[in-house]
């Protein structure tokens, strides 16, 4: 973590129009310390520093800036920026943001999405707050039992750049019932010739898209979990959670807890609370 | 999850000597899951249903119960099999428990190790309580510079039986000083013949060994990893803290903070809290 440039050394740049600096600010180390830095700058100064990086990292950066700051920035978009910065993030994170928009916001961006992101979107931002269906993504790899393992891990491969994901496949039939889950690390260990059926793991741990986001993120922490997969009555794959997303769940609801206690004992600020908090 | 096997039909099984249907309630589905079962059991009942399994299978179900329950079963155990269990034990997992014996019992057990495993006991168990060395273990997976692609999968592939994760391999020096990160998913993407430190990520994310345990969970919550390097003072890696062991730290500091506020609004009965959240 190198990342030792200031906020008044990148406004200097901003100012003086210093692009190429601007640009290896913006791509080197993670996503998360960019945003963290930039986040302390003007809605319209986060946008025109973000300019300076393919939509791909861009997107990426966006992702991991505070949901209000979020907002602020995607309000002062137009409508063709608006959709290709939603295209590029990942379905979770544009969801969460899409949620945040007025009514007449939502309505006037979707038609400006391809037909993919737009029933994607439209799906996961069905389901009610605080369900498990609410916090998941639709990122994830699959792959068919009769696959073998050269096969799955060629496949994988192809997909590793789109997925949130590789490390666990979901093994589905072709009405993507849920039948089993093979990590990477059995992929690379077992034979090439051997199926995904004969190696899965069959007996997994899952919830419903109607259970409580709470249970979802605490079956990820007793079961030691990088992503939990999501089912919907039928038992068909419609989502995973990440094990980041349960970390959120749980500092959420912690918090909540707290609030709620301080309420209890009388202390009138749980504002305070959160914002001192190393959480937020 | 379909380990609907009840704790009265455990017992007959045993009270019947039913070696098989005991030895499959075992190697079925989660640890997690066969642990939070047999914790209702006695420590006596416990280890007679854990000497169903294999020795690995026993430690990974083993580490997945209560602390106060390893500490009680371990303690009836003789000295060989309480070293054959933590040798089998991951280190992070070993440390925890070998912490919570008396030192007469501490000093009892070392000699029975291996040299390997009492040397690195000694170490983890030497930073101090509220420390990232105290949350570390040291089991992962490194890479030396110029391996190629090809000959880093062949190595994480021999590896990756002993190792908690393979999906991030550090990059260091012969001094094991850290140079880098590659993942797993980065890997298996790139050209076979590439070299390592081409496609290793070097501006990593880090802590140092006697930073505090909070920091360290707080920086895998806000960059979303999977691991997190643990340096020295001469910045060596010397071990990694994983994902879930920070969503255990962040679980347990929030629940302190509840206990203090719960303190302060006068409500003296933190363990009634403790003991009814679906985290303890």
């Amino acid at each position: 973590m190198k990342n030792t440039l200031l906020l008044p050394e990148l406004r200097e740049y901003l100012a003086t129009n210093k692009a190429a600096a601007i640009r290896s600010f913006c791509e080197e180390g993670h996503p998360a310390m960019v945003a963290d830095l930039i986040s302390s700058l003007k809605p319209d100064e986060v946008w025109r520093v973000l300019l300076h990086t393919s939509e791909e990292r861009r997107a990426e950066i966006f992702a991991h800036l505070p949901t209000d700051i979020q907002v602020e920035v995607s309000s002062r978009l137009n409508r063709g920026e608006l959709a290709r910065l939603l295209t590029e993030m990942s379905p979770d994170d544009r969801v969460d943001l899409f949620k945040q928009f007025p009514e007449e916001h939502q309505e006037m961006i979707l038609p400006a999405l391809a037909q993919a992101e737009r029933e994607d979107l439209r799906r996961l931002a069905s389901f009610p707050e605080g369900t498990a269906g609410s916090v998941m993504t639709s990122d994830y790899a699959t792959l068919l039992p009769d696959l073998t393992v050269a096969e799955a891990i060629t496949r994988l491969r192809q997909e590793a750049p789109d997925k949130e994901t590789i490390y666990y496949a979901y093994v589905i039939d072709e009405n993507r019932k849920l039948l089993g889950l093979v990590s990477l690390k059995d992929l690379i260990i077992a034979r090439s010739q051997a199926l995904v059926k004969d190696i899965m793991e069959q007996d997994i741990v899952y919830v419903n898209a109607d259970d409580d986001q709470e249970e979802a993120a605490r079956k990820i922490e007793q079961y030691d979990l990088i992503a939990l997969p999501v089912v919907n009555r039928d038992g068909m794959l419609i989502g995973i959670i990440t094990h980041d997303d349960a970390f959120d769940i749980i500092v959420q609801e912690q918090t909540e807890d707290i609030e709620k206690l301080m309420a209890i004992g009388g202390a009138h600020e749980p504002r305070v609370y959160l914002s001192t908090s190393a959480w937020e």
